[in-house]
């Protein structure tokens, strides 16, 4: 238990750290010019907060790779073989194209509310909401080639954002189309997964080890970021049924009301359970917290929530098992622990 | 007389014979694969038509560059000093990018109609129509990226591909704030131009430059395309009021219902025209021929057309200037004559 309690600990104060770093970098790289309603629009999520686990991610895989002490080098000139590398470009840039995909992600699924605040085209327009996510797509890509990294290098960290991207928007097509599909399989929701969410944890875990020349890592360090992204979406879909609203910062059960397919209704439904009438509302302004609770309830007894609980577990543990390739290392242990972190976290 | 119809079959023939190849290069570089509405919707406009001029610029100031008889190389194996570069790649991504830009600036304008066709959130949804612009958008990249291109350059094609695409957001942003001002100086209409629209007729002259390592020419290109560019939007502003309905694809005179702020209608508000109230109509659906046709007569009486028409052949002059520092070759007269086609164009 004090074991459990120090690493929390060691954790909690790795990613807190690196918030802090990647906080100041933000309106460094990402300042307010001309025209200034656009680009106060592109900055508004990334200021309302975040926990930055990727740009954490990567921060922390340069690391291990560098076999160098948490905090020993300024992320700005972290050491190469043949030179230096703006690793916090590489980390913001990443940072920026979640930011992008957050804004047109709420204007597709008409989410009014995002980190405690309204989403950006509720703030702000529609139109403004598209062009600032994609000001922040340009932005993400002029970052990655900032970092000095030796130019095949550099093209190879770019042609890796580039697939990312693609990937990011065929899993959000997927994603689209199952919300009228019943008879999604889970091999086909965990595909979608893939595409959507874990891409971008595989990108900022395998980039670092790109523009560092660590050949031989590139590959481990991208199933370590597939896998731990995976269970990230897996404990996203938990939080929505367990986490109270206040501290969800949007509508507990919201996937229910909105017919979102996750593992967790993919599941209930291969056990009988009538998925569809858990909570009938169609508005997540008109559902109250008694329906939820009940169909978190109803979800329980199917055995569906540990289902989705054991399987982010068994993710964290193959995804784990890859960073076996880095040196050991205080960096490491931190990457091991963050892992853990993704399908411990409450919020 | 003969001269001239001799130049305008020539242009005619040089751009027809490209975008053939743009059109035969289109759907292998982008395939329609899964998810299929998605890429679908991605290729739809792509699909529908459009004159290709922006490649075909790309293609010719490759060709006045490595100053080799038009049409003579394989694009797709571009003599380059060092090697070989897929050309085709590069004239396909900048394409892609138009298109990607298209599709979301209907979205933003709420414009029905592209090309003669629905546009893609009309003929799909709003979803689908921000997913393949997003696509499209990462797919320009990988395309700059696989022109097999030494690393250097490419690291430069791509950095000006972001730049150019940040641009273009901040051009929009202008253009739609813009829409609620009515003190917008020229000297701030022009400037807008060149971000929404000249910036990437400059990235389609002068990228074929950076990939041919012909560090000489790039400035003189960039400027080329920057200042044909401007022209273009110009010319399209003219004819916006001077082509009929089904020669446009969609209404004459839709920038007056729209109180889109031109050239035109800046010009004339300074001679004391009340622009607001030529066309009273909000709707382009409820705007009758007799309205526009009135309005033109007022804006020519104003000398506002004059004078578009005067700047926009100025902008024309100069772009050809900055042509001079490629050797004299066909190529070049292409490019000589594509300028004069942009004003000269009727459709």
């Amino acid at each position: 238990m004090s074991e459990r309690t120090d690493t929390a600990e060691a954790v909690s104060q790795a990613i807190a750290a690196r918030r802090e770093l990647v906080n100041e970098a933000i309106p460094r790289q990402l300042p307010v010019q001309k025209p200034e309603r656009l680009y106060e629009a592109s900055r508004y999520l990334l200021d309302a907060g975040g926990k930055r686990l990727r740009p954490t991610v990567l921060l922390l895989a340069a690391e291990a790779i560098a076999d160098v002490p948490p905090l020993s080098e300024d992320y700005r000139e972290f050491p190469a073989s043949d030179g230096s590398v703006d690793m916090m470009a590489a980390a913001v840039s990443i940072e920026t194209i979640q930011s992008f995909t957050l804004i047109h992600d709420d204007i597709m699924d008409d989410d009014d509310m995002r980190r405690g605040v309204p989403a950006v085209h509720r703030e702000f327009d529609l139109s403004t909401a598209i062009l600032a996510g994609d000001t922040l797509y340009a932005k993400a890509f002029e970052h990655m080639l900032e970092t000095g990294a030796d130019a095949e290098r550099s093209v190879r960290a770019l042609s890796e954002l580039a697939t990312t991207c693609t990937k990011i928007c065929e899993g959000q097509s997927c994603d689209i189309a199952f919300e009228s599909k019943t008879d999604v399989t889970t091999d086909e929701y965990l595909q979608m997964v893939e595409l959507k969410t874990a891409v971008l944890y595989a990108a900022a875990a395998s980039i670092p080890a790109i523009l560092l020349g660590a050949d031989d890592a590139v590959d481990a360090l991208y199933q370590y970021g597939l896998n731990i992204g995976r269970a990230f979406q897996i404990q996203d879909d938990l939080l929505d049924l367990t986490t109270p609203s206040e501290k969800l910062g949007k509508q507990r059960g919201s996937d229910l009301v909105e017919n979102k397919q996750t593992i967790i209704t993919l599941h209930a439904r291969r056990q009988g359970v009538d998925v569809d009438s858990l909570v009938p509302e169609d508005d997540v302004e008109a559902v109250d917290e008694e329906t939820v609770e009940q169909a978190v309830e109803r979800l329980e007894e199917a055995g569906s929530i540990d289902f989705a609980r054991d399987l982010a577990h068994d993710l964290i543990e193959e995804g784990k098992d890859h960073l076996r390739v880095l040196p050991d290392s205080e960096a490491r242990d931190r990457l091991d622990d963050i892992a853990d972190f993704l399908v411990e976290r409450e919020y």
